[in-house]
């Protein structure tokens, strides 16, 4: 396995090269595997490694204390992540466009990584969630802040209704996400329902935060009246 | 304090009258608050009698074990506000109304319940939450059912995108409402915001379900062309 000397330096327990990258990366794949099932805090290097069929040893080899591992994580796993959601956000787009661009980079990022919502659920939201200042940190609030900004103006203009808050928007995007894809298998259980994937989920909603309740045809009218 | 038969018959720990209420009601509350603070595992007879200014033998005296206390949560606290929100469906109202009612009624119990939403999120959404079941047996389906339902017949009519589910938009109503409000403070702390009160937060979740990223005419105008 190649890794870059920029991830090296922001993770110093990662070794550059050699057979030895494997293991390590079986290591922190079997780590959020369990993290997701089951929380950090209930989560012992001596699991990890029985899930990824190494030995305790290994995990201290590579990984300091939770403390390292969690950073390790962090870093290599969840920042990556969040950089590609939001690193795309066009200034210049429009808010439906916004949303639809971070709905749909979030759905495509958890259907490579489906550990991610429940472990955003439990360890960020969450109080006393044990990743929530790790990850707080990586959110790039300049980009964060170009949806409500974009959102806010629409409003201004009279092009999106006064009742939404801009920011809480953001919120509820990222929150409708995680929350319905950590909890598919639950709503099938709870509904009599197949689990829905991931794309229907982000089709439910991207129409929803578009849409609401309204018509098919209410979006395409107001467009064609402006000459959008 | 007074106690009906109804509930008595519910739950058997609970004393029909005397001076012992108020005590096993401080117990109770005191419960609620620190399962919504660290969970219900994290949370001990003795950290319960502590919080409520009474002896562990108090809390044994009027629960026999965990799980008879979390009966009692579930039986005297949760399913009365369960009941007052979904009671007051009415088949035959449009599913904007549903969704107003639903979230304004969830909204409400929860100013009245401020540990419902980090609780639900904990220990209903989570797996392994340790609520899970008992709030589950408390959801009434055939209520529920009726929005979804109700949904879906607006969609064939055209009045209402396809692209909604309609049993994930009675999931997205409820996640909106327990996220938002479970994480007001969070929310306030990341973006440096003051911490929106349960109104604001109701009145932008009503706003997004209703019109999502729509002009606040679009609504009026479809409706006053199909004279409603």
């Amino acid at each position: 396995m190649k890794h870059t000397p920029r991830k090296l330096k922001r993770c110093p327990g990662r070794p550059v090269t050699g057979v030895d990258g494997d293991a390590r990366e079986h290591l922190l794949t079997a780590a959020t595997e369990l993290f997701a099932l089951q929380g950090v805090a209930a989560t012992s290097f001596a699991a990890i490694a029985k899930r990824a069929g190494l030995t305790p040893a290994m995990m201290h080899y590579y990984f300091k204390d939770r403390d390292h591992l969690l950073d390790c994580v962090v870093e290599e796993k969840i920042a990556p992540m969040i950089a590609s959601v939001w690193r795309p956000v066009d200034p210049d787009a429009a808010p439906a466009e916004m949303l639809r661009g971070v709905v749909g980079r979030l759905v495509a990022g958890i259907e490579r990584m489906p550990w991610i919502p429940s472990t955003w659920m439990r360890e960020v939201l969450n109080e006393g969630g044990l990743l929530r200042g790790r990850v707080l940190r990586k959110l790039p609030f300049d980009k964060v802040r170009l949806v409500s900004e974009a959102v806010a103006r629409a409003q201004a203009k009279g092009e999106i209704q006064a009742d939404l808050d801009p920011v809480l928007m953001v919120f509820s995007m990222l929150g409708l996400v995680m929350m319905h894809l950590a909890t598919a298998p639950f709503f099938a259980e709870v509904f009599h329902r197949k689990e829905p994937d991931a794309q229907a989920i982000g089709r439910h909603i991207t129409a929803l935060l578009r849409h609401g309740l309204q018509p098919p045809g209410a979006s395409a009218r107001k467009n064609m009246r402006k000459g959008k």
